[in-house]
């Protein structure tokens, strides 16, 4: 695989699957390029969120907008720089500001895969 | 290890290892916490540049300024919001422009040990 510059604009989005809200998610390196991590970009409507237990350590970087992450009755607020990381394992919720949020993702391993799996 | 929300006001930077340029690196999350990803920031100053064979999979976003990165005898040009994809084994040159740039990355594995590792 070679060095690779992506952008926003190159992004495939679509509905983030298992939730009903207007949430999109963009793989564009996963496990149909052999690599070993997956990356992404997701894009949260105003109000939105979604709540989720960790198949695989997700790290988030805010690149627009504003997020609050809530995770073991502790909510925090995570704007334009922060990096959010979410081992496996852990249960979150992730609600975007009036706003709405964009965010770049990591994925190790592949979440796709393990979300099928159902874990 | 619980979810985390990581701000660039807490990054420790330290000049990047094994390289004289103005190039600082400051990882927030990594084998000292026992998870398998590496995350921290990065901060190059104006004009600034490596060059670097990968020793691991490393992924890195653009927060500010821009940098020029030159891969395979093509060079692309990274600005805010934009994700460059180092995978492990190739070589690339890192360079950043007049404004210096800050970078948000993840590795897997660890790079520290494998950069110690003379990998």
């Amino acid at each position: 695989m070679k060095v690779q510059v992506l952008s926003p604009a190159d992004a495939p989005f679509e509905r983030s699957p298992g939730q009903d809200a207007d949430i999109s998610v963009a793989n564009l390196v996963d496990e149909r390029h052999g690599g070993p991590v997956t990356v992404g970009y997701g894009r949260y409507g105003p109000g939105q969120a979604l709540r989720e237990t960790m198949a695989v350590d997700d790290v988030m970087v805010v690149l627009d907008g504003a997020l609050t992450i809530t995770s073991d009755g502790t909510a925090r607020t995570a704007t334009p720089g922060d990096i959010v990381h979410m081992p496996k394992g852990e249960t979150v919720e992730i609600r975007a500001h009036d706003g709405g949020a964009l965010t770049a993702y990591v994925t190790w391993p592949h979440w796709r895969p393990a979300h099928a799996a159902g874990g």
